[in-house]
């Protein structure tokens, strides 16, 4: 026994491991006064429904395990779909749904195919499981390439966020059933923010024996915090699916407070509905400075400013205290992900995308007066 | 599109996957008056300082994602056994650091090895993982045997559970730690009963660069429902299971909650010291029916019954409303597995067996009056 363990370190790790980088967590400062709109939270609390749940939670109940099979929840959920409770999945976040799908569907002789840019998620799952991730890079306006199928037909598992992330446009849903019904294997079709967007396709569950839908609660139902995401898929691929994911994967506190969230619809809806509006807001204010910006279905915008240097607007943010997510790289480096929160952190990052762009002179209106300001 | 998409399923699951049953969790029933003694969960509610935390807790920040690094808990475990928070890693139970692990040190030219019978989801984990588990058995009194080290030599990762269940005993410290020394790979000691023991080798992270200590919640800390546990290990294994780990793994509540529980120190000794009393009880207990029971380092009580019919009395129990943990097989089919709960849970198993193995004929006590009974 050596009296320095550290030196003693030999590395028993699969090789593949040891060649990924080390694990980067994303931003979460503890800076006062900062506009966090880097990682797509919403600005609004969980439902009242969710608050009179965790009221009323008896904490003693906490000794027992939860229901493995999360039973309530996948039949509330079934039902909203007109599915039944055999048709759905619940997990430890979407995140943890993606990677049991990966882990089901994927391995040294089976890759995976995404977009590009999509989900950086996706490609480090398929690192991580050892298996090959085709990215496909989506066509000069973000819409999918026509090529698509063709690149992807060794795939035996397609990710396709829809809306995507990190542009913000949803697909054609003609164009993605037509690739969902001749696709050699399984399409997932990661609808994290199908809630912000005008149309949605948890109804190819249900056309489609090879497809899944996936959802999350961390963006519109305000519960990033609390870990919870489901799927919706043919039932024998469910089957499967289940034997992948841990035993009790979701906590007895997420189940009691999901379901809660779900019977509360009303407040849903609204918290949706304002940030649709203050996402028109800032994406037509930036439009008036000069910026391009990616129709939203989601609740954050991809834009681009003037000069198309998103770095530099991403820093001049920064310095205004407003934190936003930036992906460098040939083709997002021109542009920032901005999360929409309230119509105030909104009018906040109107002005200062006003105040950095001033010099590029476009004729701008002030947001107080409404008169035509130089 | 087919009107009937069930009749059209293809499977593109992995041939493991499509070929394993799954791993069966233990039976959650909801029956009135059953006294349920088959997962090992606490007959305790969480402690006084889990309640006020709970109780205070601003459900509004659950809009917000959880700390993905947990560092505030992982510093906390780190100063309680004399380790930097990077010696530290936090899981959704620790049925997901062992997920974990098996992923980042097995493949199919890296194997696992387990002893047997040990906690079944080893071999589970393994199958998913699409790699080879070498299963060793115990000696006949359920002590290591001595050819483990010359059956586990192809392994990458040997999983041992101390104490380890079902069988509840603890193997020697002085072998395990000649074990480890020797091993060409990692040794996770599972130490999800080790609270219950009367020593355990949490130290052992720092005398030996390959070995991975790894505790729950779900037991010794009435938490089960809260999905909590932890692994200690050098922090350059901790670095490679970091990169492995859901970004967002323990939820924001199960962070706060885990927390609060580990400051109140009092509440859970005096939990575990009720329930050694009781598993004391039992074990004498039984012994003066005739029973074998191994003695139990753990919250539970491996025991076989005079006849040797495990499920017998498995079965008789449950006539009485008892649901205790049978394992069918040549080996753990002779015992059942008995949660320990309170002395109230205790002195009702024993009267059960005592009634259903009064034919035995034993001289037994009677626990009311203390006299000789027939």
């Amino acid at each position: 026994m050596n009296s320095n363990p550290a030196e003693e370190y030999v590395s028993y790790f699969r090789p593949e491991i040891d060649a990924m980088s080390g694990y980067t967590p994303g931003e979460q400062p503890k800076v006062a006064g900062l506009l966090k709109l880097n990682t797509n939270e919403s600005p609004y609390p969980p439902s009242p429904g969710v608050r009179e749940a965790f009221g009323s939670f008896d904490v003693a109940r906490l000794r027992l395990y939860p229901d493995p099979m999360a039973q309530e929840l996948r039949e509330y959920i079934g039902g909203m779909f007109g599915l039944p409770a055999d048709c759905v999945i619940t997990g430890n976040g979407s995140d943890d749904i993606l990677n049991i799908a990966i882990r089901c569907f994927c391995d040294s002789e089976r890759p995976a195919a995404c977009l590009d840019p999509s989900y950086s998620l996706y490609p480090t799952l398929c690192g991580l499981q050892g298996t090959e991730c085709i990215r496909i890079p989506l066509a000069e306006d973000f819409s999918l390439p026509v090529d698509l199928p063709a690149r992807a037909a060794r795939a035996n598992l397609l990710l396709i966020a829809r809306p995507n992330a990190p542009t913000g446009n949803s697909c054609s849903r003609t164009i993605l059933a037509e690739i969902c019904r001749n696709f050699q294997g399984i399409v997932l079709i990661d609808e994290a923010y199908a809630d912000f967007a005008s149309d949605n396709c948890a109804d190819f569950v249900s056309r489609f024996p090879n497809v899944i839908v996936c959802r999350t609660f961390s963006k519109s139902r305000n519960l990033a915090g609390l870990r919870f995401g489901f799927a919706l898929a043919h039932p024998k691929i469910i089957e499967g699916l289940m034997k992948m994911k841990d035993s009790y994967n979701v906590s007895m506190l997420t189940q009691v407070l999901a379901l809660a969230s779900l019977k509360d619809p009303a407040y849903f809806a609204d918290c949706v509905a304002k940030i649709r509006l203050a996402r028109e807001m800032l994406t037509l204010g930036l439009y008036d400075l000069g910026f391009r910006a990616v129709e939203s279905e989601t609740n954050f915008l991809f834009a681009s400013p003037p000069d198309g240097d998103g770095r530099r607007f991403f820093e001049e943010l920064r310095k205004r205290n407003i934190l936003v997510r930036y992906f460098p790289g040939p083709v997002t480096g021109k542009w920032v992900r901005i999360t929409v929160g309230t119509t105030e952190s909104v009018s906040r990052v109107f002005l200062a995308a006003r105040e950095i762009y001033r010099e590029f002179g476009q004729e701008v209106y002030s947001l107080d007066s409404g008169r035509l300001v130089p």
